[in-house]
């Protein structure tokens, strides 16, 4: 089916556009009060297992704040527990991994899985989210990526530093490598079946590509990362958010992906002097910045927009939307990236 | 009275030395036995309050870790307290403001207060510190960064983004600014007490300038930072530790700080092209690397020193040591940057 806004898929091609298209990363989310009402009745896993609650979250920004594509409405870690992991998300509280990955005997407590079998959930949602879209914009489907997975896999919640999972690298690389490999294997099967199902691009989201050294990031981090993008780029454009490692953005755009995700803490101009000018931006608002009053997201998001320059940017938050933004406050940002015309 | 060991100030003076100085920030901490002894017996603020408590901390990591500094064991909360807020700090879980600032009538609660009355007891552990140094080691004072303090204040806690902190200086700019001034005006004297007490050079730690924006650091954050300098840079070298902030690398140096402090998310070659070549530079091993076995700490370190190269750097960690390090690996550090020699 022909879409009929593709500008977020002409820009990854490095097509010229009218304008620069906008998406929020978690737009389907918290600060929402209808996936809340969704959230009253039913659990986590069930929002993400149940193809029809996926679809429906998936969708809600859509309608309610217009951006210009669609995430599928699901959690990176999913492939640790369909690798065997025991995986608990309390609400308001964040992932729990109640047996970590420690040792080389608790590697063999998982698998590279079947993805048909063990994730057709997911697959069944993006067939379903793309027919219930009926074209209105592109659907992004979306993986962890291997070393932020591990951050989870090995220190087993949430943490400020994973300190035990970046000692886990430091004590045990043959170990670790092990663990990132059979991570990388399960992603690419994962997101080939995300394409195959109907995504129109994939993002892969290092959130915790920032607490590693450029040395680290470039041994623990990107060579599981290339793989992926190399596995997946002939059959779909692939971006990449390594949140906090601008240091290593010119080896990212040599990995073959069509756009590198930023975060607020670097400037356009200088992201965009390290990755060279032929590959697509994707960014940075302060996710913060939108618990502003509007007429200062306005302005800040035309200074963003000034930033990045025309052409080869996909505007966004620099992380995911807080819980705590107005809705009001997400529209203004659309709304204001949607008006901004270069003179 | 002369220093036995000088190489610290020497550095900081731009001086040549026979080798690079180290210490290492949170060094009178947690991950010393004879520091735990001391904190069953004494809550935080007895420690903090206490001269010879305080003191006999702060010289703990000379004798056992053998660093060619000693930095005083103090908080960078006692500067908020001093101007009239709560502050309460629960062991193993962080700072507690339960009165935070949020609106103008807040900012009555508090004040510029005389630092002599109010914070006297830092002066007398820093003369009390001198005096039992006899001469060892330097002595570093310092301060939080008036943005760094203003998130506590505002958040009332720690926070992983301080979106709170961050939403008072979006939403209520002039209240913002006059609380930095306020802690600022209180800091600048703060400090300029713990020189005139004995300390030999201070560190300005601004650990959540990261959070912040290119442009929302050099509006919020580095301004006080500017005046903290000018008052105090003809008394003594000043230390800026910024932590995250690399993209304002250049305009730190200008500030007239002797030594700019960097995390090990930027490579020393990146932050010394940054900020020019006369200026000295302190850090930046990742923390959790001392969680890593001996020879591979003593590897890192070699590639650390390299990456410094010869003079102008002060051998540190990117960040606070944490808790759970070994002292055996600690002083292996220490002992690598010893060791060192260039070819």
């Amino acid at each position: 089916m022909k879409l009929k806004n593709d500008l977020l898929l002409r820009t990854l091609r490095g097509e010229h556009t009218e304008r620069a298209p906008v998406w929020m990363m978690r737009q389907a989310g918290r600060y929402l009060p209808e996936y809340m009402k969704l959230r009253e009745k039913h659990d986590f896993f069930t929002r993400v297992q149940t193809p029809e609650l996926a679809a429906a979250i998936t969708i809600q920004p859509i309608d309610i704040i217009d951006v210009d594509a669609a995430i599928l409405f699901s959690d990176i870690l999913v492939v640790p527990q369909a690798m065997g992991l025991e995986v608990q998300l309390i609400e308001s509280k964040g992932p729990l991994l109640p047996e970590p990955v420690k040792t080389q005997n608790d590697l063999k407590r998982i698998c590279v899985p079947d993805v048909n079998e063990r994730l057709h959930y997911v697959f069944d949602a993006v067939k379903l989210t793309k027919k219930e879209l009926n074209g209105r914009v592109p659907l992004i489907g979306f993986a962890g990526a291997p070393w932020t997975l591990l951050c989870y896999m090995v220190q087993g919640k949430g943490s400020k530093t994973f300190d035990e999972a970046k000692a886990f690298c430091y004590s045990c690389p043959d170990l670790a490598h092990q663990l990132l490999q059979m991570i990388t294997d399960t992603t690419i099967a994962y997101l080939k079946e995300q394409v195959k199902a109907g995504a129109d691009a994939v993002q892969i989201f290092d959130s915790w590509g920032g607490l590693l050294s450029k040395a680290d990031f470039e041994n623990i981090s990107l060579p599981y990362i290339r793989q992926i993008v190399s596995a997946l780029k002939d059959e779909t454009k692939v971006i990449i958010f390594a949140k906090g490692a601008w240091q290593s953005l010119k080896e990212m755009k040599e990995t073959g992906a069509a756009c590198l995700g930023i975060d607020w803490c670097i400037e356009p101009e200088a992201a965009r002097s390290f990755s060279g000018s032929d590959i697509c931006l994707q960014g940075n608002f302060d996710p913060v910045k939108l618990l502003s009053p509007i007429p200062v997201i306005k302005k800040e998001v035309r200074l963003m927009m000034k930033g990045f320059g025309k052409g080869k940017h996909i505007a966004n938050l620099g992380h995911g939307i807080l819980p705590t933004v107005p809705v009001d406050h997400a529209r203004a940002f659309v709304g204001a990236v949607k008006e901004y015309r270069f003179e």
